[in-house]
């Protein structure tokens, strides 16, 4: 069954996780330029974390593919772009995921993300024709849906969503904005009603920010399509990283980001509370980002057994709520072995002389930032990045 | 060459990463019995494992038979000894830990921890007749070395040693002790001197407590093997987890322990200065146990490049210091692209409503329980598990 | 000099602190009741706090009358009075406040605050009496002008304000609000243009919350003046406490009030950063509330002291910016002497088991409460404590 | 009844509080010199903070002479010197304790602390003789009993009993030191030894450390009495800080020192902990130092109640353990009326941006500055400063 079946029949669907977060722990990505060449170059290491998601109940499987438009892999990652071309890392990425989805019930989505093309003032044709290039690989090994994520502007959102519609397959969209809206200000409900006036299926948010305020990004969604009477269903793939402190920005402002993060990793329970509200409000398209792990993506679907009537594989190994305790030889441990214990616990950094929230950096704070940007006097970031050069913001 | 070989001739040897928690997260282990059943059942995620670690830097591939003794397989996983042979597992481990070796210039060890029988009064005979069962499969397997590991009575963790010296193999001794000492009593310098006088060629700590504790708890071993006038080499494993608060039985009677640990991770900046910090205080084996991630791995081999003259293999995905940043468009997140910025940080954790620090549960904070230790009145686990029962504390 | 000749005049008119706060600390006052008996039973304990508020730069001193209306009096304090007359309590509060006043250059203002009649719903004639029985006290003693503070409910406000408009003097209005509005749903914007056409002629806020949202708070009021344009004073009198977390209710609903507020007390930095910031704003009425303390006091002279031409006679005993440290014996507190210190420190709370925030009780938290206000279900605390007990929210 | 009377007798004696800080907040010492020149300059404020801790519960007043010996004054206070005479300040000192202490049920005592004149090495006579100006003023207005205190060097403070025991008259004497010992390295223990010998009847620590640190110094000081067979009654006056992130020297190295730490100060409900463990310690003379106010004192007064019979006179205005809150009109906030509310409270600071502990400056943490010491190549401050310069330790 093709996503659109599964959610209209009701089904919740569950993402999977970060991979070039993941995968740079694991000696595979290199952080700063975020580009996914292991797809050529370690093959069983993408293979291996696409089966971890799959074990831990994922229903998609995302290709491998975040930042590889070929522009994004001439300007992050020459050393790379010399070797290995841009259709043969595309390629590569969706040959491991649909092996990899068919050792279960998995769908492979086809992902494009913001491009340095659009950044650099590029025209909408150039922009589009970098989204076709990949497109034309996903068609090529036909992908069961296609997604446009990790947006900071709308506008270019809506051009990839209007390739990606050229497939005639499924297409979900999801911006890495938070409440505050888009780059160019515009609010989270008015990009929800563009991207689905654009034709998209499924919108939400992915990225950036926590799960809390991602899914106050995705109400904030909701109740503009409500208004505006149009139908799409709710996804959601926030940060597994707790940042109450940032700005419009998110994360990548934070000064933590991206090597000091570790303090910030959410619990499994802190994951199934946000699939619980996830779905409270009407989300059934339940993922993570950069930071899930296998075991976030698996609190989600052992939060939501009850509703979908089975637990992930990876629950073997598992219990719920840490009953798996019980047998503990030490009777304080065996006394953990219940929700109320987990549900309550205030975790402790162990970092008694670091504070618990950080000041953003750049635009993330600076008021005369964010007037710039809405007062159209930069409106591209290359714009942006001049003016604080020049005044210093 | 041998581990000794290495060692003598002044190298550094980095050990490798913490499996158990690392395949927990990854869906493969299950917290409570900890066992490491997966070296039969998903033989493709132990290597993949330890082909990061190879990656990382590790010179030293333990095979995957924590807890694997046929008590505990018994006592913690009966669902799995069913099914899988103690044996089975011990081999299964022993086999991918080579082939994964062979990829690169790393030595095999087997590794032993302490057992059910100990720790329930099992006399000596039969404590030992459990090690040498998993030295049978280790003989067979031709591993390099042997390391018993995880110790929290050096009387057990001598008879482990006088065991393996039974091979005529090189074996490393490590307890999961803080400085001050075994359960019994024993200080952290009359371990080392027991476990050297009984056979080891190289002592020190692995596991319950984090770098800057166990740092110190090999100090004390150092200053007592000179006083002896023993020689041996020094090894450090210690936790991926800020631990400052913790009693003397280390981070499992901290509240967080399992699967609240999240906010105490280490960054790889704390590994590189802990990494430092060891090679100063003449430690030659530097690895990590639980929480060490691939990543962290990488950190031990990065700081110490300049002294072994190389870098590691996944080194090509990571720059030193955060200098990978230094192309990225935003002017102030270049400007993390230093060692003093990451150096300096003080990370936030992103939870104002939980504290910095946390009570330990159980002996850690209960001064009755520590005398009776030391009084013998109770002198297993298993008795103070009754004291505890009857009296409360 | 009156008031409005010393506002009109562009002068900065400096309040003075918290007395029920202060007093407790000092065991005049019992909090709960809070009420102002003190006057008359230790009327040299409320002189000599009076006079430290003077020699901190206090233009302003307020009788302690807070809370002394007769009904407040007899709901909270029957123990008083049985004893004290509330007519006699007002007097004694005046004649301290003026004898004081005359030591120096201060102007005595008479102060009345919301009263229970209010809250438990009884009519315009009834709770006009009771600021008019306080009134008559004030009228009597002679004051200089009249405040109107504390007020949860604008429309209560704006009754007493018409009642002291009666008396010909000047009138200050000051709502205990955030930027969320008053208990009714009125909006800071709207609470201020009420007042102003009730004849207030000094509008702002004054205790329940931090510095900082206060003035976020008054900068809500000042451009709803501005855009009805209506012409006032603005004033702000925040609490000496950082509450950061605390809902529409304010430091009340905090678990810490109101005796475990102290890791929360501001420093002397943090008052000179206010200062400066309700400058910039255009208030220049500036003083405090609960927790302020005579050096708090101090620092708002001391920070606007370029403004003012002068530096009040408690700066007798005190550098500026930790100048009284130069001479210390140990270099590394020498080096403490300079304002880029203080400005920069981030103080630790010696509290590693403690959070940096709590969450709210009651309201504060409840989104329940707040609709049922906003509807009018419940209009009064009586009301909405009965609904509370029925439904447990 | 004398101070040993009360104390043979099995009473309980409670101490006043801390009067440089709590005056320097209410305007009338400086910070830095911290001398005082009040009891001259503004005898009214000074009576009046004897009257709040008599009122509080104390049962002995100190003199206001704190840092009064002639060297003191002429060193950090020459503005003051120069117009008021050192032997002026101190009488003026004893005629207000004695006054107030005459309204109640309180003792009078003459205190000297440590010289500038030891510091920079003058030998004991002239050091005595310092000390003997300062028991003249004390025998002529005849101080019921004497106090040695702030002394952070035992050869000094034995010298200070020595000349106190000329007088006839009952003396105490306490170090301003942690568990550590005193700076020229002697131990609590050999402290408290030769200060019985000397002719102290009461022996203890007061000032640089919180309460739990002060009382661990003492539980050390009365081991070694007890050891060495010597008789002495127990005090302790220590901070209202938390400090436990504090080195060797205490307080003063803190970052915080003194102008930020108001993060760190006690709960009166920290305070009723502490009185009820230094009570179990065997400590009948139970007080302050620097950041105890009136109502810190009356916690010690209400905590001890029942082994005293009373309760204080300044009870009236306060509640036991919150039960002033019973008549709340909200719900939540009654609801913390109670014992087990307060006890188990861990407050907030509302400083997410803060740490919570802070590394100290200085010998704080300098191993080279306390080995140096211990190794007597710096025996004085004056010394230590000097190397501090050359070597920049």
């Amino acid at each position: 069954q093709g996503i659109l079946e599964r959610l209209d029949g009701g089904e919740v669907v569950i993402g999977d996780g970060g991979f070039v977060f993941a995968l740079e722990k694991r000696g595979y990505v290199k952080a700063g330029p975020w580009t996914p060449e292991a797809a050529v170059e370690h093959p069983e290491a993408v293979r291996q974390l696409h089966r971890e998601f799959l074990r831990a109940g994922a229903n998609v499987l995302q290709t491998f593919t975040f930042y590889a438009s070929e522009d994004k892999l001439e300007n992050r990652g020459n050393y790379v772009a010399e070797k290995i071309s841009c259709q043969k890392v595309n390629e590569a990425a969706c040959d491991i995921a649909r092996e990899v989805a068919n050792e279960g019930d998995a769908l492979v989505a086809g992902g494009v993300s913001q491009t340095p093309s659009y950044l650099s003032c590029k025209d909408k044709t150039e922009v589009k024709a970098a989204f076709r290039q990949q497109l034309d690989v996903f068609m090529k090994k036909n992908v069961d849906f296609l997604i446009a994520e990790y947006f900071e502007h709308v506008e270019e959102a809506v051009w990839a969503v209007e390739v990606l519609k050229e497939s005639g397959k499924p297409v979900a969209a999801t911006m890495c904005i938070g409440p505050e809206g888009d780059m160019h200000g515009v609010s989270p409900g008015q990009c929800a009603v563009q991207l689905v006036k654009a034709g998209a299926s499924i919108v939400g948010v992915n990225c950036h920010f926590d799960p809390e305020t991602s899914l106050e990004t995705v109400r904030l969604m909701k109740e503009s399509l409500q208004a505006a009477k149009l139908k799409a269903h709710l996804m959601s793939q926030p940060l597994a990283f707790h940042t109450p402190d940032c700005g419009k920005q998110g994360f990548i402002d934070l000064p933590e980001f991206p090597f000091g993060l570790e303090p910030r990793i959410v619990t499994r329970w802190d994951i199934q509370k946000y699939a619980r509200k996830a779905y409270d409000l009407g989300i059934r398209f339940i993922g993570g980002c950069c930071g899930f792990e296998p075991y976030h993506i698996r609190a989600i679907a052992e939060e939501l057994a009850p509703e979908r009537g089975f637990l992930p594989e990876a629950s073997e190994k598992h219990g719920s709520w840490g009953d798996n305790l019980s047998m503990h030889t030490k009777p304080w441990v065996r006394a953990r072995a219940r929700k109320e214990y987990w549900e309550n616990l205030k975790p402790a950094s162990g970092r008694p002389y670091c504070p618990s929230m950080s000041k953003p950096d750049g635009w993330g704070v600076t008021k005369g930032a964010k007037e710039l940007m809405q007062q159209k006097e930069a409106t591209t970031e290359q714009q942006l990045k001049e003016l604080f050069q020049k005044k210093k913001f």
